[in-house]
């Protein structure tokens, strides 16, 4: 009988896939340093917290959770689509935006395929990519954010997709709403556009890209978002893809029926109503972001300007040397070394007494460098 | 410039999925219907609903959502390793045991290979296989359970997977320890057999394969759980596969980082250490049985000895006439004609005031029938 190869047997992309480094849980790696409270700016969380009125939707909800899930997500796509003046087939909904992606990406990408991504963009991409077996195009970024003249350049008959992040994560970068347009009306209609909006509400209003109206106008473009940042809800797992009904028929043919639970689904449509917290999270990012950049300033910290929940600052040689002695004065960051940015560090913006202990302990760390 | 054509550019499996059908929420049915109190007997869940113990630890997490879950699932696999005699790195966790099988699928599977399951067998089988542009191989039904000589004779050289789900669903047929282990001992070392144990809680101790301890005798041998049955969490989606280490690793590259949420992962943890919770479903399950089989005994309808948490029963001809009859009657069930069962339908077993509510339906039909 022939000996059991696992790696033989998996398939070729999956074969090379790097297992996913996930952080421990602060309860753990507090217990390991011997400290307490650690201030956590590593993940682009929200800071607030769980809204009071998703809180109190959830305790409502409990009882019922021996049911399944409503596989439709009826009242989430209805209220989404209220909202964002949409018709509720133009809807997938996914269990946080990276199941949307990855949804997507299997729906339309085979290993025949080549997918186009920025350089230092999202690490969803080219995992998702590596996964199914198609090759990734990484093209160079410029000014740390996409080149969207080198990837259009960058395409070829075999190009299913390109997926551009705006905001970009780990960066921040942004992209005009007329700089974004122009690229959409060159892209050959076979080639889908993955827009991935993870961000957007960060952003001020006048200045998003009307995305969801460009639907219409580009049946190639997809656009997501998610209920992880500015909305509270990373700790759940909602997402969803606004596209043209016949792409979401194909997309929900994929997705599993119980992608979200039903905690999830209720979560998102209270969170979807709560404009009040909404409001509240773009304040404290604008207020957190001012008070980041400004110690950068005062130190002669060079950053990459930033429209996201999150700062990336470009702290030298001994970024690693740094995330270390951060760590152990209680404030986790996220090194992006494996994003090709090995001296910088992207520091999540957090409650404003949460940034003052990272500018703090940044303080000391550069008396001693200074010293 | 091409025209746009979603499905032209859709994989070819994708491009002929049936859209997955679900049941709309009990609260639009009732709306449509304009009757209230519906009892819903139609998907196998857990008629106690969420045990308090779960609930009161949900309750104490919800503060924590705005954070992203534990993407180790560290505390989960600890605890199922613990209760279940194995180390944590046999273990991967799933959003539901849907996920899990999908993830195995696409792990292994590519759509140069065939697929063997059961006719009769779960849905969940014949669609990722399909998704992957894999072939399946539908095994003809021996009195409606697996023949196993017959997936054995279907094996050949392309042949990746095989599906074994024990107890079955949608017919509750059974496989013993003895035949299942002397056909694992026939499959080739290649050949991944994937053991779907959804139901094994309900099937008594002495009975149940010792499918975990098989892992280490067959390392092509998966077994799969999932806590939305017994364990009472069909909302919150939570399963695990149990495997070697070196196929935990592969199945956790293309696992989502973040595929069970927060609240997810600590109901599975709390819900694994409620064995009374556990012990009442199993009676509850007992009794309920006997009641359903005693009716279909007392009325002279054939019904497939089952070991799940459903009876499916041979109500003739005019299932489909007696599956609307029931819902105007206040009682959903599960017609099973999408699984070559077009007489019988597949009834969940609920509290007994629940199948009393079926029985009294089922007695008015009857008596119409026979008058």
């Amino acid at each position: 009988m022939t000996v059991f190869d696992a790696k033989a047997l998996a398939n070729a992309g999956v074969r090379n896939l790097s297992p996913y480094q996930a952080g421990k849980p602060i309860e753990e790696l507090e217990r390991e340093l011997g400290i307490s409270n650690i201030v956590k700016l590593a993940s682009n969380e929200n800071p607030l917290g769980l809204s009071a009125k998703v809180k109190q939707a959830l305790q409502d909800q409990l009882s019922g959770l021996a049911r399944y899930p409503d596989a439709n997500g009826y009242y989430l796509k209805t209220k989404i689509a209220e909202k964002f003046d949409l018709k509720p087939n133009q809807i997938t909904l996914g269990n946080g935006s990276n199941d949307v992606l990855e949804l997507i990406a299997r729906t339309f990408v085979s290993d025949e395929n080549e997918v186009i991504f920025s350089q230092h963009a999202f690490v969803v991409y080219p995992l998702v990519t590596q996964a199914i077996g198609a090759k990734g195009i990484a093209v160079p970024a410029r000014d740390y954010g996409h080149d969207l003249n080198a990837m259009l350049g960058a395409i070829t008959d075999r190009t299913r997709m390109i997926f551009i992040a705006n905001p970009n994560n780990p960066t921040g970068t942004f992209l005009t709403s007329e700089a974004l347009h122009e690229f959409l009306q060159k892209v050959p209609a076979q080639v889908l556009v993955v827009l991935d909006e993870a961000y957007s509400e960060y952003v001020a209003e006048d200045e998003r890209a009307p995305s969801f109206s460009w639907v219409a106008e580009f049946p190639n473009l997809l656009v997501t978002r998610t209920f992880s940042k500015a909305y509270g809800l990373a700790g759940l797992r909602a997402g969803f893809a606004v596209t043209r009904p016949e792409v979401a028929d194909l997309l929900n043919r994929v997705r599993q029926p119980f992608n979200m639970n039903s905690l999830s689904l209720r979560a998102a449509e209270v969170a979807l109503e709560d404009t009040e917290y909404l409001e509240k999270s773009v304040i404290v990012n604008d207020t957190g972001m001012a008070q980041l950049t400004l110690f950068c300033e005062q130190n002669g910290l060079k950053y990459i300007p930033s429209r996201g929940n999150f700062l990336t600052i470009e702290v030298g040689d001994d970024a690693a040397g740094i995330y270390q002695k951060l760590l152990h004065a209680g404030v986790i960051v996220r090194p992006v070394a494996g994003y090709e940015l090995p001296r910088h560090l992207r520091v999540s913006i957090g409650l404003p007494e949460e940034n003052e202990v990272f500018i703090s302990a940044m303080d000391t760390i550069l008396a001693e460098q200074a010293g």
